[in-house]
């Protein structure tokens, strides 16, 4: 298969239909059965593979932008007597086990998503059943504010994965039945294996769905629901619709890039190479590159935008929406078509003040303006994303670079970082863009609160983990400009090398990675990065994930005889009956 | 192999020497290298199997009953310059999955254990490192409150399995470096992937250990840290020690039986039925059995323990602590020896109102008496062991059944429960024991706090989870013996079938279970029992495990050319790149 991409656009779409009435859109799942992002299957009775799930994932974006005046957003089928019939299983059978993993991972995020639009943005998703939600359709329900099931005494929602296919839920099904929908424990084990399902009165007294519809009445409810839904909703005022423009995209089998984020990849060591530009320093220094707004293509102060008007009129092309829009597309490009570049190197260029004014402009609104707390939430989104990639994160801090406030939180989602102390010996301050000037971190407001990770904290309360002192005196350093040896001491940076050791340091840390197990890489990662507490949302990435991960693999579901594979065959699937 | 059993005590010790000193304990591991549980596999520097873990469970538990007055326990090795090279990497490269994976959860719970007793017992624990730690050494250490390493330019600790053995530390190590010991997250992956491990002074300031001392103060610092430590632990007072007296138990290929507790075990259908019988209610109904003490024989209230005192008398005999013994070992031979037998039917017979005067006596002194606390803890670790039991756990709950207090602890550990509402119609009620009543559960002060699980809320809090309505009305039912109808509508049983649909409702149940992908199971189970809060413990049962027994399976670790079979071999590994 050539590589996956994931922009796309309503005009676009071949599995859903977007449309909008006032304060509440309609997303009506209606998938084309041949529409599969792969040969092989057909998505039969709404069930979706990554292309469909692509296409949600951006309508639920677009909504965000280029839709503020919604409130309410129904999801809902295109197609009767069926809802959605989870992910299609011959393409999950026919799939290797980091496609499953990988497809799994997005989909869950994009759940995320909607659940982050319900509490965050004044979106609040329904879930309208019109039909049978079994599986991942059930899944998707899910993570709607609220379910809404047609009481037609055939229209269930069922988990039955385990059942049938030997395997777990794999989109946050277990997790959010006892932990977010309170679904009693054991009413939940007994759902979970009955995979016939639950509807009807059952269905509400068990809390699977919220309420269940005659058919006669569903359309009439469903807009009362909606409407009702969208007066009590509280989506912050502002300025017009920001058009998501087309993001401007080079892809070559060794680089990938855009106007303020590229990559270099180096498939023999194992490594991409990642550069974040900060504002009005797009890639490679230029200046004149037609994508950067206005308020990107000044050096001075006096071109920083000023007031959120500047931000509305930069629209997509505000840099911090724009670097936002393209560091997202670049983690979801290189986690599904670069499975083998097992590092990621994290760098950044440009002028750690104009990272700050923007942070700074962003925060002192996204309580009072929508636009500017939808490019804050989806800042937080896509950090969290790298939170849970399955690729070693490693900081490269160097005179020119701009880690600070939201750049800065790159640094701490990495699983190490080395801080150049001094200068490059053989570099001549005199010539541009070089200053002379060491490397230096700075810590701002955005790194103190706005852009948790799903475990709830900062990452820096994440670091700084029973360490109170450690954490107030990064606070105290808060807005100044800390070179190698303070921010070593204040435990922001790994390791601070000179020039002479850099190389050296930088080299082995690097290759070291590429000669160890990916798989163990994989656990440590996803163990320390989530130190302290669990939510919701991390016991999805952590307990959850990681058992679906190991069932998956095993022989009784993916082996010849296992249940995935013996699906829809006649065949029984042969279990290893031990327990383990 | 025969069976493996976990009955022991320090006589029969091949591995670790006990020795008291007034207050302080010393636990010396010195592994007899030709004393592996399996042929295969020489158990050099002091690295560790089963047995070696089963006679440190045996010790940890003997210094809580047999010793009250030890306030300390060190914790170090009998042999020169090593600590403990962790788990034998040879016998985990020989081992089937399931057995790595069933070691690793019971050397968890020991090291759970070693927490347990300094939190709640006063039984503080030290490590005192007379060498490198490496591996599941050093995670042993990280059970203990204190690390002590010795600073002799050579003694590290380390966690070496990443880059060695393409795994991961397997007891607690990544979850406990972290969130209990608060090494910052960038750090522990530096220290992670370093198999040579780190000493001195960086070990101190990474907090990787608590303090270094030279070898030629070790002794000295040893005690004084020892005698300082006990003179701060607050160790309840109380009567004598109390002797666990060996356990009495009959092993067949088809049964298990002790004092109260038995179980058939049905190979075919693949369920094992375990029987718990009250106080005064020896299996079989029989009040003759000589290990049976004086309190236990009488059948009428009269005989009830009524004091501390009798319950000294009684010592190990005492219904609680004898039961609580039992099951323990139970659980731990079947999770061992029987993995093809995924289902266990939970019974329960006997008087309810005994089970509760037991537990009331017990609660009513477990602040002021140490035994009646340790009876407790014990209680509680045993019921954690059976939450973290990868088997299908189905109560059932009949006439003449005693799920009151404690016991019915059993039936909200289970994944399902069945109540039958009325009588069996063919059994004669004039026939003893039975009585012709229904039967009937009650909640109990057990159920309300003194036996919380991993998660730290109560089975009941759990089972209620978001639902205050339900905890509080099941709260003010709370000591009333409930019939099937109320106990339902409570939402304390599952199912309440009458004799009619009794043994169909329960076959199909049974039957069904052991037709479900087995490893499905184990994912479900391990996600619907630990709904809400986590904890460093359910962190290391959820996340780090289920993380640990995905990379065990994968061929990057276990395969022919994976890093734990090539470990020693002069090979070096030959890892898919791809991530996951």
């Amino acid at each position: 298969m050539s590589h996956v991409e994931f922009r796309t656009s309503p005009a676009n779409y071949r599995h859903w239909r977007l449309t909008i009435e006032g304060p509440v859109a309609t997303i009506a799942m209606d998938v084309d059965e041949q529409g599969g992002l792969v040969p092989g299957y057909e998505l039969k009775l709404n069930s979706y593979d990554l292309g469909v799930d692509i296409e949600l994932y951006d309508a639920v974006q677009r909504l965000r932008f280029e839709h503020p005046e919604v409130k309410t957003v129904v999801l809902t089928s295109g197609k009767e007597k069926i809802f959605c019939a989870g992910a299609n299983i011959r393409m999950l059978a026919a799939s290797a086990h980091s496609w499953k993993v990988n497809f799994c991972k997005f989909t869950n995020e994009t759940r995320n998503g909607i659940e982050d639009a319900t509490e965050n943005s004044g979106q609040t998703y329904l879930a309208a059943l019109n039909g049978t939600a079994s599986g991942g359709g059930y899944e998707l329900a899910l993570a709607c504010d609220k379910i809404l099931l047609v009481d037609d005494r055939s229209s269930v929602v069922s988990l039955p994965e385990l059942p049938l296919l030997g395997v777990l839920p794999g989109t946050g099904g277990l997790t959010r039945v006892v932990d977010k929908r309170h679904v009693r424990r054991d009413l939940a084990d007994y759902f979970s294996t009955k995979s016939e399902g639950i509807g009807g009165k059952k269905a509400v007294t068990w809390k699977l769905v919220d309420e269940v519809v005659p058919r006669v009445r569903w359309q009439e409810v469903i807009a009362e629901r909606s409407v009702a839904s969208a007066s009590s909703a509280s989506r912050l005022p502002g300025g017009p619709a920001i058009e998501l423009t087309a993001l401007s995209k080079t892809r070559t089998d060794t680089s990938v890039s855009y106007t303020y984020v590229s990559a270099s990849l180096d498939h023999g060591r194992a490594v991409a190479e990642i550069t974040v530009s900060g504002p009005g320093m797009s890639r490679a220094g230029a200046h004149d590159i037609p994508e950067i707004s206005a308020y990107e293509r000044g050096t001075s102060a006096a071109d920083l935008p000023s007031s959120m008007d500047d931000v509305y009129a930069a629209g997509a092309g505000f840099w911090s929406l724009a670097v936002a829009r393209e560091l997202d597309d670049l983690i979801l490009d290189l986690r599904t078509n670069e499975t083998e570049i097992g590092t990621w190197v994290l760098k950044t260029a440009g002028d750690a003040a104009r990272v700050l004014a923007y942070d700074e402009l962003l925060l002192a609104h996204c309580d009072s303006d929508w636009l500017a707390r939808e490019i804050v939430l989806y800042w937080k989104r896509t950090l969290k994303r790298l939170d849970v990639t399955s690729r070693s994160l490693i900081a490269l801090i160097e005179p020119g670079s701009c880690f600070a406030g939201s750049l800065l939180e790159l640094a701490l989602a990495a699983d190490r970082s080395y801080m150049l102390f001094g200068v490059f010996e053989e570099v001549d301050p005199t010539v541009p863009p070089n200053t002379g000037a060491p490397a230096a971190v700075t810590v701002g407001p955005a790194n103190l609160g706005p852009l948790p990770m799903g475990n709830g904290l900062t990452r820096l309360q994440t670091r700084f983990l029973g360490d109170a002192e450690g954490m107030t005196a990064v606070e105290k350093a808060a807005g100044e400009p800390l070179e190698a040896e303070e921010a070593e001491k204040l435990g922001l940076v790994t390791f601070a090398p000179d020039d002479i050791d850099w190389d050296e340091e930088v080299r082995i840390a690097v290759e070291e990675r590429a000669s160890f197990s990916p798989d163990a890489l994989t656990g440590l990662e996803a163990n320390y990065r989530f130190a302290g507490p669990e939510t919701i949302e991390t016991k999805i990435f952590g307990r959850l994930t990681a058992w679906q991960n190991w069932i998956f693999y095993r022989p009784n579901a993916s082996g010849p005889d296992g249940a995935l594979r013996a699906y829809g065959t006649g065949r029984r699937a042969d279990f290893d009956r031990k327990r383990v």
